[in-house]
């Protein structure tokens, strides 16, 4: 079998962590490419981004130029919203190149952006190409694990899903998009814009309701601040105080047929004591899973959107979304 | 869409709850007949073993006739063994319907059974059939679900399974395979007749290393009796004293590349006060998943039975295993 040729497109933590697990896949994957918008990065070898010992021998470009005709996949990791990403994946379904990317709302652009999800999907199948927005959540741990837990369920009444997780195990960005030394004043205003916090939690529960056969009508999540009880010490942040935020609260619940029949339950904070994912059916029989100290979330990201590549090569042409696929699986060394 | 039409072939207490399940899905499924050897069960509604109040109009035969023809699939639980199962499944093959099994040994025959499976494999091809075998174990608990959890590790070097469950929770002929009530020396006896305890293990296994690119070389499992510290009750079998067997542990372990990639642990008896199912991926990261109180037997048994045939449906021909397929999924009510 000949290696898939791989394009990395964005190259921050998480794209760079990224073509770094690429970069490991020898014998599946050879990275043709680079490419960022940031001018610090351009004409590096894409080594120095990822701490490679050794020269790669590609090097960092502002734009794609002719690699798409040469790629197989372009591996996508430049922002959490659609309306960002939406030009690239039409500029990657023009070059007929297979998507794997980030992007957040790509993960289930069914219900919260349907126009958008029917352009990608039209021109998708046009050119003969695969687009998976996937990642560890949206796209594993509050979805796929849960439409896969179904399974042994003879029916599902209402989906349950919590996550807690120590936001200063994660990447400054993500820190960032949390709020950790905001001011409660400022945490509001940031949630006021609509683009803060753990952006696809409605995704995730659109997903799952779909694959059960119930779409939701309506979704609506709230986004709190957690709050300091004492000092908390931080890498990126320093000490903050008692009374700033150290993190987020956000549930969202999907509605279908009437009631309510998803809640999703889920904390971002410095220092969470009891990281964990878990996913509660409640049914015939009703069943839990759990993954006590979560699922630890960079490398994580990093491992399902490069275990995805060989899903996507499979695949036939259109927007796909988990449900859609066999699972993402990994290697053994 | 038009409704799919089944045909439950073998109504022993699995096949019988198959059956149950498969007659609430009025919207999606119909069953169009019931087919056992047993003479006592002939021309009985099949209501009457199902405990449905009123009468389904299905009237059981001991042979499917030209039923065949008029079926779009088969749910198939006759036997746990390949040597029972793969005339029945050939006949399937040759009349063009396709099969969703419970039969343990089809879960994975690649390596156990490879003569087989080719030979199955070939039939379906040939006749446009899908072919797949599945259930709780094999089929999702110890290994798609260790395949999908793999899809966030970088790269794994171990996996660990555990199952522990209480056997009383279980149907009769289960509560036999597990050993209940046996002197050792008759346990013993069982053992070497090859074809006691759990059967599909090995399936298991090498499923699982084959999905991580890691086909396994061997597979080697012991059996032994786990003995009643005590007297337990037991519904079926009454009081059984100290010193006799109330169930069976399983180990099996896999070895790829000349090492052990997998070892799989099961204890499957009456009274075991912490049944579980556990995965455990020791790799990057290590990642640890729990079914707390583990995955309810027969019923779930039944529902992915069931949950499986859209997708052994929308499936292109052949002998399918679980890790082709995309996770069946249940249902919301």
């Amino acid at each position: 079998m000949s290696k898939l040729k791989v394009l990395s497109f964005g190259l921050g933590p998480i794209g760079t962590s990224i073509a770094k697990l690429a970069l490991t896949r020898k014998e599946q994957l050879e990275i043709i490419g680079a490419v960022d918008a940031n001018p610090a990065f351009e004409g590096k070898d894409l080594s120095e981004l990822t701490g490679n010992a050794s020269p790669t021998g590609v090097k960092v470009t502002k734009s794609a130029g002719d690699l798409y005709d040469k790629a197989d996949v372009v591996l996508h990791a430049t922002s959490s919203f659609l309306s960002v990403a939406e030009p690239q994946l039409m500029a990657f379904c023009e070059t007929g190149v297979d998507v794997v990317s980030t992007n957040e709302e790509l993960a289930y652009p069914w219900f919260t952006h349907k126009d958008s999800a029917s352009r990608l999907d039209e021109a998708a199948r046009k050119n003969g190409v695969t687009l998976l927005g996937t990642g560890v959540n949206p796209g594993f741990v509050l979805d796929a694990l849960a439409i896969t837990l179904s399974g042994v369920c003879a029916s599902v009444s209402e989906v349950r899903a919590t996550r807690i997780l120590d936001a200063t195990k994660r990447r400054l960005p993500f820190q960032k998009k949390v709020g950790i030394g905001l001011s409660t004043k400022e945490f509001e205003e940031n949630v006021r814009t609509g683009k803060f916090g753990h952006i696809g939690l409605p995704e995730s529960i659109a997903m799952v309701c779909d694959s059960l056969g119930s779409p939701v009508e309506k979704i609506d999540q709230d986004i709190s601040a957690k709050i300091a009880e004492s000092t908390v010490k931080t890498e990126h942040f320093g000490s903050v105080d008692k009374g700033k935020v150290i993190g987020l609260v956000q549930d969202g619940r999907g509605y279908s047929k009437g009631r309510m029949v998803a809640r999703y339950h889920i904390e971002m904070y410095a220092g969470a004591e009891s990281p964990k994912d878990e996913i509660e059916l409640v049914g015939n029989p009703t069943i839990k899973l759990q993954i006590p100290s979560g699922t630890p979330g960079d490398i994580a990201t990093a491992a399902i959107i490069v275990n995805s590549i060989p899903r996507v090569v499979e695949a036939t042409p259109g927007l796909k979304t988990v449900k859609d696929l066999r699972p993402a699986s990994s290697i053994m060394l």
